[in-house]
């Protein structure tokens, strides 16, 4: 037997999400989360409304669904050969992911949909999660080579060198631009070195 | 000639002022961003709506002017006697803010108009440009005592010393607690003694 989840990988239930997840992704870029429904997801993605009601319930289910499957996706670790090198690609990242005109309005998206919906905010704190656990052998690399010592907590690390960009950009409204990103990496990769990110 | 904007502090266009930005408050601690309203806060208040309609306009301008009002207010600079310490403290602060049953949600709520009115983006701007002003105090003293190297950002160090913190809050979701907070103020000093913060 064979139910809508368990169909093999590229299978028509995978098609079907995948396309349900552009669509969704689309009309984010679009209309952002207050502008999210059923109805346009399913028009747009030409999967059967009741399909998409029935598999993803709401505009919650849709963005939960997407950022499940974003944080599945491959996410290039950097391998600079230092600490602050590889931070500075990782905050850099973040910089050009809000920048750019269809992956940052979505981005922007999710993070508004997780602070009016608990089912999209323990979707992006999972994604968040994964983010962190990738990332995190950057800073074990750093341990191998002597950069930092051991027992440095990596995701800390990792969240002090683009918690400054998303300040700015979802805080205080500053400006974030490479030298705010390389600072950022700069500050963290310093202050792991200096021992002050030791559990 | 005096004008409503004009009149001396604690005169009766002081008071509706106050009386509007107590309500406004208390609605947004209530009923969040997305219900504010005009006629709630004309109604709280106990001043006229069309004296709201015409002073405010609109539930931006309520949010714009509360913001105003709260950067102009006085705040407790600490002055532990090292940097380390006065930004464990500023940390604290944001910590206990937002943790409070009356604050927290209405700081929650200025981020969330912030996101979505760019008359209230521009308050809350205005409103961290005022505080990481009023902090920067502690890393001139610091520089002053030789902890840290002259010419360090002193923003960028309140920056470093409370992002970590905002960023649970609003975009992971994950949890804040007093360990988080002393582990970015740490994490700032050590970058900031480290001249990792020269401008």
């Amino acid at each position: 037997m064979t139910g809508p989840g368990t169909a093999r990988p590229g299978g028509r239930t995978a098609r079907v999400r995948d396309a349900v997840r552009r669509a969704t992704l689309a009309e984010l870029a679009e209309r952002g989360y207050a502008g999210l429904t059923v109805e346009a997801v399913a028009a747009r993605s030409g999967v059967h409304r009741t399909t998409v009601y029935r598999r993803w319930r709401n505009a919650d289910g849709l963005v939960a669904d997407a950022l499940d499957l974003a944080a599945g996706e491959p996410w290039p670790v950097p391998d600079t050969g230092t600490l602050e090198g590889d931070l500075r690609v990782i905050a850099r990242l973040v910089l050009t992911g809000y920048a750019d005109p269809e992956q940052g309005p979505v981005a922007r998206a999710f993070v508004l949909a997780a602070a009016q919906s608990a089912v999209a905010a323990r979707a992006l704190n999972a994604f968040f999660a994964r983010r962190h656990e990738q990332s995190a052998v950057v800073v074990e690399r750093a341990a191998v080579r002597g950069e930092v010592p051991a027992g440095t907590d990596a995701a800390e690390v990792v969240r002090l060198a683009v918690a400054p960009l998303y300040y700015r950009l979802f805080v205080t409204g500053e400006p974030v631009d490479e030298a705010a990103a390389d600072r950022a990496a700069g500050a963290a990769a310093a202050a792991a070195r200096a021992g002050a990110l030791v559990t």
